[in-house]
């Protein structure tokens, strides 16, 4: 027997807290590498990568057993360039949804609600008079892009008593919160009739700089654009013309370029809501990312089908 | 028959964009009167009264033929003081249900998710590192107070994967949201086991100093303290205590007093984020009153017993 004794295949995993957290899984054995220093070792068969570091992916093609590659986020076009041939790559499509599905929510409701003046009033230590603020309740929202993310958010939206319409690329049947998913050449008959649009389609050919000046044209004044999607999506400088003009609202959570560098109008753009690209950054993405590593390397221990398979191979 | 004539019976409301958005109602006579000025016109019998002006709700005695006083709030003690002998006094219970309640949702992912950090790094023109933020997902929420508004916001937080408790001052059993509503005898035993703790109590005797140094000290570190209810329901000395220390957190639509003076501490405690009192003043407000007030006045003309009677004979 002794012509088939193999060893105990490894997989590595950002840092020590992750192996704590994620392990033990079967006979798997699990060690910590972030990528930074090189890796050779003939049992790495493998990989999840740590946050952010892009550069240092190149370091995979020096695992000579390497099988599978695991990224903690939904998008994995990083991770393509430097996929070694042969080798399946899987993303962590889910563990984001709830973070980033609130965090709209959040934007929605702080732009709405006048959480901004009110955190500027706090710093002059002023008490600011009583008027109208606009709210969520009986508005019009469209929800462009309705994939996983898109589902949770109308979800989250649904009790709030809002009007609520979604577009996605491939025009279909609805759901418990929709009739129908419509398609987007419906968008210039759909923009005039919304008070908020939230972007939370994924960046493609097709997306990109989707929002222009004839999609802004097209919303009523005073309607709201929420970008939780990409920043290319949206044409600065429309978008700038837009809300210089105060016809337009906007609570961006990206923007294009990104990071904003601190010379750029779109700071002070009056009713411009911005946030450091944090959609994802809640808290719960940990344990759902964790759960998500514990069932995808069992399934790689049992020779079982990878999930969230998304180039190579295959699971 | 001449002896049998009466004059129509006239409803005062606040300003003419209410008789315009009321009326007409069958042969009742609309009129407006912000009770600035004296009114003894002998037809007047109901009086709708503006929002704010508490001290002009003394001329309520000049009018000979009144029957019914409704205001536009939910709270009536002011109109209480005022409220002339055999009158009957109606509140307007639930039109602000769906403006607070999602207010009270804007305070919390405002304060979980970094919102006043965004919105201050923003007038730096600053775009700030990344970290996990605190989400609303995965937390223990309790709602303390559980009428209308506390129904509303438990349905609006359903969807956001929280682990939700209620606690009123009469216990029962639950909803579609909880399994049951707690007693306050169980709030020790409760408080322990929170991350998010929302007032939405009444005023009353015993609710008054509720939240006290012994209340906050039962909370975990790091707990977020929601006070959309009235500012006197929380010691105000006891929890800048403990947000001073930077062991709780806070976001209050209500404050005491009210309004925060300019070199109040409260302005600038750590993790406190104000608004001033907001929580009501929604727009989704004007078209659920206008559409009581219909059903109100229609109810009057046809003789039939009134809605939301908190005073006086009955409807």
């Amino acid at each position: 027997m002794a012509g088939n004794v193999t060893a105990v295949p490894t997989v590595t995993l950002p840092d020590p807290s992750w192996v704590c957290d994620v392990g033990p899984i079967g006979d798997l054995q699990l060690r910590s590498w972030d990528l930074s220093d090189d890796l050779t070792d003939p049992t790495v068969e493998v990989v999840v990568t740590p946050i952010g570091g892009r550069s240092r992916l190149a370091r995979l093609a020096g695992l000579p057993s390497l099988k599978v590659v695991q990224v903690v986020t939904a998008g994995y076009d990083h991770a393509l360039d430097h996929l070694p041939r042969g080798v399946t790559l899987c993303n962590a499509a889910g563990v984001h949804d709830t973070s980033t599905a609130e965090f709209a929510v959040a934007l929605i409701l702080a732009a709405q609600r006048g959480i901004p003046e009110f955190v500027l009033a706090q710093q002059r230590r002023a008490w600011i008079a009583h008027r109208a603020w606009p709210a969520l309740g009986d508005r019009r929202v469209l929800i462009i892009g309705y994939g996983r993310i898109g589902r949770a958010l109308a979800a989250r939206l649904a009790p709030f008593e809002v009007s609520l319409t979604v577009v996605a690329s491939r025009p279909r049947e609805g759901d418990e919160f929709v009739e129908r998913v419509h398609g987007f050449d419906e968008l210039p008959w759909l923009l005039p009739r919304q008070d908020i649009v939230v972007l939370l389609t994924p960046l493609t050919a097709s997306t990109r700089g989707l929002v222009d000046a004839a999609f802004l044209a097209a919303l009523p004044d005073g309607a709201l654009v929420v970008n939780i999607a990409r920043g290319p999506v949206v044409d600065t400088d429309a978008l700038l013309a837009e809300t210089a003009s105060g016809r337009l609202r906007a609570a961006l959570d990206v923007t294009d370029p990104e990071p904003l560098p601190p010379e750029h109008p779109l700071w002070s753009a009056p009713g411009v809501l911005i946030a450091p690209h944090v959609g994802g950054a809640g808290d719960t993405f940990r344990p759902r990312m964790v759960a998500l590593l514990r069932e995808q390397l069992t399934r790689y221990a049992a020779g079982a089908p990878l999930l969230h398979v998304v180039a190579g191979p295959g699971g």
